[in-house]
């Protein structure tokens, strides 16, 4: 299993990772399988989306924000119940196969590691399964 | 790895791909393992719910349209902001265990292709990987 | 494959299946992999989140049901169209990656059976596979 470490900034954004990713799969050795890319934290999710326009990941945010939002009279009192909401609606997990030796991503998708109670040092892991 | 090919024919709707996938579990002669469906757009996505009364598919997608509505003022300026929100809210892959060379669908159970932005024609990647 | 008895106890409601999770990984006897959870249920889903405080589960189904109610005019005439809703938001199906022979789950993170529908007998299938 691989670990890669992401920085982030702000409380909520989507950080593209998907040259990370492809990276990974290619070192790898891996030709026709899986990749699971795994976060373990319970404020945080990971997901793919279209990276051509950064106008997407923040609809994708405030969409969440404007239902789950930051401050409000939660039951959680470390005042992060809207983040470990969004991560379970997000999911920390996502499966993407990989086929000649490449994530088999379309055109428009990049991997995105989804920072809701940040910023803060993240892991996100990669598991490469191989389907032969 | 197998790729479907998915018509759609209205701007939302969920198509039933149950038959489809089932059959591409059986041709892979795989046993015990997972299948996993992957979309390779970022305005439509995967899942698994009820096949049996179609009434099911309508209200997951009225609910979705009531809270991420199409015609909003989103940053993102094509005019499908919405369909990439419900791409990531139901997410681009699903993984289903295989069983006795079967997908382990519960008995109401059926894949749905999620389309958001349609109609088009869109792929649904399946990589049926083997567990022994 | 494994399977998991859970019983429910309330309508909705979500359950640490985290020990059980981990007891099937290591009986697998597989060091390096993937666990595949699901759930062949419409009503019910599977999660991974926080479960130090139960605090957050609560929060978690708060929102979830705030936005799709229970009781109110939708088409699925069963009455639990918004337990289909929550089963394909939260998603039937999660892929965690286990390393040394372990689940790799982060420092407050459980795995939790969700109930949409209960209180029923449900079943949770857990497929492992092998990374090498």
């Amino acid at each position: 299993m691989k670990k890669i470490n992401v920085k982030t900034k702000t409380r909520i954004e989507m950080i593209d990772v998907t040259s990370e990713v492809s990276r990974a799969v290619k070192e790898s050795g891996v030709k026709s399988g899986v990749c699971v890319a795994y976060v373990p934290h319970t404020t945080a999710g990971v997901t793919v989306n279209e990276h051509a326009d950064p106008a997407v990941a923040e609809d994708i945010l405030d969409a969440l924000s404007e239902h789950f939002p930051h401050r409000r009279n939660w039951r959680h009192t470390e005042g992060n119940a809207d983040a470990h909401i969004k991560s379970s609606l997000i999911a920390p997990s996502i499966t993407i196969p990989v086929e000649d030796g490449r994530l088999t991503l379309g055109t428009w998708q990049g991997v995105f590691f989804c920072e809701f109670d940040g910023p803060r040092s993240r892991n996100l892991y990669l598991q490469i399964l191989n389907a032969e």
